[in-house]
C-alpha cells in the first residue's frame, strides 16, 4: 500500500488523483494506493472527495504528509516556492516529491534550495489541460495519452524515478525525459507562445472601433485561434513570469516575422507568400500525422459549424446533436 | 423555373449548389431551379455532378450562361477578374451576378469595370470554410447558420437584391449587409489576421533547431491555434494580395502588441499582465455567448484529448468513438 498525497485540488491535481484511483488495483503499476488530498481552500478538497478523486481529506499539511511516500504538488507555479517551504520540515524521509507546473527550471531551483536532502524531487509536467479550472472540471481522461514531461533533480535516486514512471504509466500518459531548460524553451514555443498569439488576437480586434460589427463576422477560424485566450489568466500570468527569457525571445521572433509578412504582402511578393503558406501547411500536416491522438479533434471541430451533419464524417459517426434538429 | 449557373466547382461553389438543390422545392425561396455547373477543370464539374450538386454540366462558358438568370462566380479571388472579362459578352440581359470571394472592394471594382450595365452585380461572402478544398470536400451544412455578407454594387436593382436574399435564405445562411471597404477591414481582423498568426506560429517553431524535440510536446493548444495554417495556400495568398492595406495594418498592430507583451513580461509587470489576460478572456467568453452556433465545437474539441469519455459531456452525448475503445 503506497501513501500518496496530492497538494492542490485544482484541475490537474484532481484529474491526476482520479486517474491514479481509477486504475484496476491488480494491474496498477503503483500497486494498491491510498490518496490523501489537501488544499488550503477546504471546499476544493470537498469537491475532489465528492468526485471520488481522493480517499481522505487532510485538514492540515501536517496531517496530509504524515505517512506520505509520494507527494504531488499541484498548485499554481507561483505558489510552489511557498508550498516547498511549508512542506520541507514535514516530509517523511525518502518521500518522493513531484509537481505538475508548466515551467520547470525555476521549480527545480526552488526544490534544490528548499527541500531536504532526505527526499527526492522529480519535476513533472503533464501536457494536458482545458480552459475550465477546478476540481469540478477534473477528468481522468485528460491525462490519457498525454505527453508527461519528467525533469529529475540531478541527485534524484533510481527508486524515485521508478516510482514516478509507475505513476505516469498508471494514468496512461506517455513519459518524456527532458532537460528542464530545454523543456522551458520548447513549451514556450508550442504552448506559451500560442497562448500569447491567441490573446493578442482577441485584444487587437476587440480594441478596434469596429468590434461590434466585426464580432458577428468572426467564425470558426477566429474561434479556434482565439481559444487559448479563454484560459485561466492567473495561471498564464504565472507561466509568463516564470519563463521570461524563453518566452520573450519567441515573442520577439513572432513580431519580426509578422512584420516580414506585412512587407511581403505590401510588396506583392506573390511567390514568396505562396511558398511561406505552403511550407507552414506541410509542416502542420506532418505534425498532425505524427500525433494521431490529436487528429480526431481536428476533423470533428471542423464540421461542427452547424447542424444536421448527414455526410459521412467523424461527427456523423457520433450521430446528430439532439438540440440541432430542425423542428 | 430559375436557371442558376455556378462557375467554379470548388469547395464553396459546390457546397452552395448542394445547399440550393437540397431545399424542398415547395418551400424553396428561389422556387424550382435548375443548376448548371462549369469549371475549366472538367473533372471538378464531374465530381460536383457525382455529388448531385448540379443538374447539368456545361462544356463551355457559352453553354453555361446561355439561359442564366443567376450566376454565381465561385472561383479564387485572383481569377475573378479574368472570369468577369470572359463572361461579360455572354451574360443574358438582366442576369444577376454574384461571387463568394473573401475580399470585396477589389471585386466590386472589377465588376464595375468589366460587367455590362445590363446585369446586376451583388458581391457576396459566405463566412464558411474548412481546410479541405474541392468538390469532394463540399458540404451543404457549411452554409447553414453561416453569416453571409452582401455588398451590392451601387447601381444594383431591387429585384436583384431580392433574388440574392432568397438564395441566402434557401441555404439557411444569415444575410449581413455591409459596405465593401468595411467588410475587408473587418474580415482582415477576424479571419485573415488569425490565418497569419496561425501560419507565423507554425513557421516559428518549425524553424527552430529544437523542432524535432518540440513537436511531441505540442498538444491541443498548438493544434487549435495552428489549425488555419493547414488552409489552402493559394487561396490565402490571393486573399492577402487583394486585402493588402487592411491586413498590413493589422499585422503591424499585432507585432507592436507582441513586443509590448514581451516588455511587460521582461519587466515582471504582474498586475498589467493579469489584467490583459483577464480582459481577453472576458471578451472572448462574451463573443462566444453571442455566437451560440459556435459554442458546441468549443466544448467538444476540448474533450477529444483521448478516449473513453465516460463523464457527462457534449462528447458523451455523441457516444464513444469506436476506434478509441481499449481492447
Amino acid at each position: 500500500m503506497i501513501h500518496i498525497t496530492v497538494i492542490g485540488m485544482g484541475l490537474i491535481g484532481t484529474s491526476l488523483a482520479m486517474a491514479i484511483r481509477s486504475a484496476d488495483e491488480k494491474e496498477a503499476p503503483l500497486g494498491p494506493s491510498v490518496i490523501t488530498g489537501y488544499d488550503k481552500d477546504r471546499r476544493a478538497t470537498g469537491d475532489a472527495r465528492g468526485r471520488l478523486a481522493i480517499d481522505r481529506e487532510a485538514k492540515s499539511l501536517e496531517d496530509a504528509l504524515k505517512d506520505a511516500q509520494l507527494v504531488i504538488v499541484a498548485v499554481p507555479v507561483q505558489a510552489i516556492r511557498e508550498v516547498f517551504s511549508q512542506i520541507a520540515p514535514l516530509l517523511p524521509n525518502d518521500a518522493v516529491v513531484t509537481d505538475v507546473a508548466s515551467t520547470k527550471a525555476q521549480v527545480l531551483d526552488w526544490a534544490r534550495e528548499l527541500l531536504p536532502a532526505t527526499v527526492d524531487f522529480i519535476g513533472g509536467h503533464p501536457m494536458a489541460g482545458k480552459e475550465q479550472s477546478g476540481a469540478s472540471a477534473a477528468d481522468p481522461a485528460l491525462l490519457r495519452d498525454a505527453i508527461y514531461c519528467i525533469c529529475p533533480a540531478p541527485r534524484a535516486r533510481q527508486p524515485a524515478l521508478e516510482l514516478i514512471e509507475a505513476m505516469v504509466k498508471q494514468v496512461h500518459a506517455k513519459i518524456y525525459y527532458i532537460d528542464a531548460v530545454e523543456h522551458d524553451a520548447y513549451v514556450a514555443g508550442v504552448s506559451h507562445l500560442p497562448f500569447m498569439l491567441s490573446t493578442a488576437l482577441v485584444e487587437l480586434v476587440s480594441d478596434s472601433a469596429g468590434w461590434k460589427e466585426m464580432a458577428p463576422l468572426a467564425a470558426t477560424g477566429f474561434r479556434d485561434v482565439s481559444r487559448l485566450a479563454s484560459g485561466d489568466a492567473e495561471m498564464h500570468r504565472d507561466i509568463a513570469l516564470t519563463n521570461r527569457v524563453a518566452l520573450g525571445r519567441w515573442l520577439e521572433d513572432a513580431a519580426r516575422l509578422l512584420l516580414d509578412m506585412r512587407d511581403q504582402i505590401e510588396a506583392g511578393q506573390s511567390d514568396e507568400l505562396l511558398e511561406l503558406f505552403e511550407h507552414a501547411r506541410q509542416v502542420r500536416e506532418a505534425w498532425l500525422l505524427s500525433r494521431p491522438n490529436l487528429r480526431p479533434g481536428e476533423e470533428s471541430f471542423e464540421n461542427i459549424s452547424g447542424v444536421d451533419v448527414t455526410k459521412p464524417s467523424l461527427l456523423g459517426r457520433f450521430g446528430r446533436r439532439p438540440t440541432d434538429r430542425r423542428s
